[in-house]
């Protein structure tokens, strides 16, 4: 049960979003502009690198949610997902571009402070700008934040595994929205 | 020198708000509500919330300029700002409800999932209502994601400490907005 009544019984995030739409407004501007706007990486290398920081921070809900999204929007589907989140970024099943990326926002997950001058440089050795690397510490920091939200009040996580592939297949067609 | 070239020599975040507008909206957007709208918590009590997170983080850029706005706004100014973040939340010389929600921030700081039923129950026993435990939530939350950004991307600290009390005045007068 939530810390907190929500005078509803939405899963994860979506309960705070439809508690609070004051908040819920800004929070799902920056998901949309991260995740699904105007980017050279793929929108399922957005939802893996989100996927991959919510991981890290055992956030159950966040991980199921945009590890579907990420395996419905990427070539690999759910196995490139599993296999992404279950080792190190160094390992990943994806571009060594995305491998740098991730590499960065593992280190924005624990302190920003640890992202070192020689990860950069090794995601722009294999062509990432910076525009790129500013929005993968801007997704991982974020997750940071939305990881907190959602298990800082306990919300509730959907027993159905299925509901997340569901909620994922709305997610694409329809993008970020304060849920109704 | 920040990660990345931004175009412009602002300190801490607001090189990054300006080098990125699309994702500065909905994030000055957040903190508009959060720190600045309608709420029962104070605007002093809740800098001061983002204050103490900030320094729990060790960043400094955040946690001089909202303790800046803290002192600015909180009638013990800068000696009750000082004492909050030098000890621990039980210590702070402010409200038993505000130190009640201090305690609950700086778990959501470390990991959403460490927010107990009992540091929850003692908030509401000084009088916390679920909305002001849901953005004390929410504001620490947004804080380790603000903090990560701006350390993630070694953004400059301004040298002289007089710039965050000149900011902090026209933030107060102005609110929170994208930097031209």
């Amino acid at each position: 049960m939530a810390h907190i009544e929500l005078g509803n019984d939405l899963p994860g995030i979506r309960g705070l979003l439809a508690y609070r739409p004051e908040t819920a407004g800004p929070l799902m501007g920056l998901a949309e502009v991260l995740l699904r706007g105007d980017s050279s990486l793929s929108r399922g290398e957005r939802e893996l690198i989100a996927a991959y920081v919510s991981s890290g921070n055992d956030c159950e809900y966040c991980a199921a949610s945009h590890g579907a999204s990420a395996a419905a929007l990427l070539p690999g589907g759910a196995g490139q997902v599993e296999q992404t989140l279950a080792g190190a970024a160094c390992d990943a099943p994806v571009s060594a571009k995305v491998r740098a990326l991730l590499e960065i926002a593992g280190q924005v997950r624990v302190d920003g402070r640890l992202v070192s001058d020689e990860a950069v440089a090794a995601a722009r050795a294999e062509g990432a700008t910076d525009r790129e690397i500013h929005d993968t510490v801007l997704i991982a920091a974020a997750f940071c934040m939305f990881n907190r939200y959602v298990d800082g009040l306990a919300t509730p996580v959907p027993d159905d595994p299925a509901q997340h592939a569901m909620s994922a297949a709305h997610l694409i067609e329809h993008g970020y929205q304060i849920p109704r």
